[in-house]
This record gives C-alpha cells, structure tokens and sequence, in this order.
C-alpha cells in the first residue's frame, strides 16, 4: 500500500499538504511483542498499517488488560497521535500482535495538514468515529453479553484472523482480551470443553463444533 | 449564551459560513423528560444547551440502561446528529433530565459548513474526542471499579449537579444510570445505610457522612 491509498481524500489535499505528509513519514517494521505506544510515552505519531496486525487495550493500576480493537492492513492508528488533540483524556496501549510493517506520521506533521485541510480534518473525524464504535461495541458487550457468549465470540474472532480452528493462545492471554482473570477463563473453557464446543491442550484451544459455538455467542 | 459562544474558533468562520448556521438554527425549551433522539428517528442535529440539563445514554434489547455522560450549559451534543457521519455505527439515546433550554443546528447546515471549515471540523473532532473521553472512562469505571464505589460516586455527583444533600431519585433510576438491575442497587444502599453513610427514606437517599463516602469511592 502507498501512503495515498490510506487516505481516500488524498487528491483533494493541495501537493503542498501532501508533500509535507510523504517528506515526513518513517517507514518501520516492528517485531511481533513490541510496545509501540503507551499512554505515559511521548507522542509516537499517527501508525498506519501496511502489514501485520496491532492490538489496542488499556491497562487498569492493577495491570488487567482488556483489548479495545485490532489494527489491520489498511487502518490508522490516531491514539498513538492522541497529543494532537487535548480532549483525548485517556491512556491507551499499542502492541504489535504480529511482526507488522507500518508508516509513522509524525504528530506535527499531521495537524499542521489537520489544521489547514478540511478533508483531511473531516477523515480524521471519521476515522476516531470508527474507534468509537468499536469501544461502544465492546462497552455493550461488556453491560448486557454474559461471559460465556463474549468468549465464544472472542473464539470465533481469532479463528477468522488466524484462519485455524487451533489458535495457539493461553488462558491468560484470553483474558487480557476479555479484561477477565485467567481462572475465569480456565473455569468457562472447560466447561466449554465439556460441552463439546473445544478441546484443550497445553497452550492450544481447538474449536471443535463451530455450529454449536456460534449459536452460543448468538443467543 | 449567543450561538457564537458555544464556538471558540466562531471568528475562523467566513461571514458566509456563519449565516448559514445563524439562519438554521432552531430555538427549542424542551420540558424535562423529553426523549430528544433515540438512534432510531430521524437524524435530530446538533443540540446546543443554553440551560437545563440533558442525559446520554444507552438500551440494552432487554430495556436495562446506562447513563453515558451529562450535557450541561454550553455543552455541544453531536450523537443527535449521527448521520452526518457513517462511521458512528452506534445508537444513543439523549433525553432531557431538567426543563432544557436549547439550540438545533440541523445535521445537513453542520455538515455543509464543517466538509469547507478545518477550523469546525477539528473543532468538531475535539467535541467528539471529549466525549470518547467520557466513555473511556466508564468503561474503566465498569471494568476496574467495584460496584460500592461507582454507586458511592454517583451518588456523589448528583448531589453536586443539584447542589443538595437530599437527592430525590428512586433505586430504579439509579440502577438506570449504573447499568445495573434495581435490587442490586438496593442491596447497596442499604449497606450504605447501615455503614451511616446515606440515610433512605420513601423516594430520596440523603447523603449523611460525605467525607466517609468520598474516602469510599477514593479507595
């Protein structure tokens, strides 16, 4: 991907705004693990992602993590940039999930266009309401799904992004997704198991009747 | 307060740019228990507020629900006017908690100033993010915190929003602020009452010790 194909707005930025964008992008590639950008740090930038995959959680004083959204090919990371804006009050984290390749745009670069382009202003509006969305996504999850479904859920959405039904996870991971404790997760995966829906190894869960799973994160 | 008051960057605005909003914009008093917009009409506009009070919030399909932050004087609702963006996939429901004096900006008039106006767009961008502020923080609040705080807290900012120590609400509205059933919110308060921080009575909860129940909610 150029950087033009994340922007579907990018002819109607003057050769000016754009030259001042494409001068001063970083292209990096990120070992999978790898902290990209924490609340307490400086301002990284805005990350767009040409290949790999991120995840942004936030973190409670206890160290709980639960996963807000999944960067992929072809999003932008504007939370990573969240100096531009001062009514962004809240902390949040990005990680590398995969090894992924992206472009940093550096956050002065962006809102000296932001200030001066109202499309680019406008995409940028767009783009913080679709992380919106997710995060009112997940709040309702979180209200009125009980757990059961929101793991089944959460199961279904790895075996999609991995494109196995043997996702190497642990307990623990899963529930830094689900912001829940391991044994939580430990307790609702065997009952899972019992019901035939996965089977267990050390450090695997199997879906194992998919039809079944996914009737149970519907209902 | 004037329609340019409710805008810092007003005099960024071309002389054109500011009639089209002078000419659209509707006065309205709206008595309290109105239900200003719900996601499923029609896209109401921005909502100024000039005095009174509004209540954002969310609908379970069950019907439970839960207070996603307070509009005030000089607050800007820009849910009511979702349409003007395609990205905000998610419903909220604005209703009027106090007599409401206020201002609509319809959606289409906002929508055709800010695609010309980097200034209202980032404008609006900031207006959108203070509100992605808000909800981060309940979702922190509902993931992190334990229910006796976020009941103690709220009880607290009631009695600052109405500058009494006697706050005339029922167990069933609390609940529907909270998110939580009204039997819950019962059995708290009268532990509460027990511990001689509030005192309950037919219709009311008085707060009795407030410096034992900021230390409740501080903890």
């Amino acid at each position: 991907m150029e950087l033009r194909d994340f922007f579907p707005i990018w002819n109607q930025l003057a050769s000016g705004q754009q030259e001042t964008l494409i001068e001063s992008t970083i292209r990096r590639a990120i070992p999978k693990g790898t902290l990209l950008h924490s609340g307490s740090m400086d301002c990284t930038g805005l990350l767009l992602v040409q290949h790999g995959q991120l995840r942004a959680y936030i973190l409670s004083e206890e160290g709980r993590e639960i996963t807000l959204y999944r960067l992929l090919e072809g999003d932008i990371c504007l939370f990573s940039a969240s100096c531009m804006m001062r009514s962004i009050q809240f902390e949040v984290m990005i990680e590398a999930e995969k090894d992924t390749e992206l472009w940093i745009i550096p956050a002065d670069s962006y809102k000296s266009v932001m200030d001066q382009s109202a499309p680019l202003a406008n995409f940028t509006n767009e783009v913080m309401a679709g992380r919106f969305s997710d995060v009112m996504w997940l709040l309702e999850q979180i209200l009125w799904k009980r757990f059961d479904q929101r793991l089944a859920g959460f199961l279904l959405e790895e075996s999609a992004l991995e494109g196995t039904d043997v996702l190497k996870i642990t307990h623990e991971t899963i529930g830094s997704h689900l912001g829940n404790p391991r044994e939580v997760v430990t307790r609702m995966l065997r009952y899972f198991q019992n019901e035939g829906l996965v089977k267990l190894a050390r450090g695997t869960v199997e879906i194992t009747n998919r039809a079944a799973m996914q009737k149970q994160y519907g209902t």
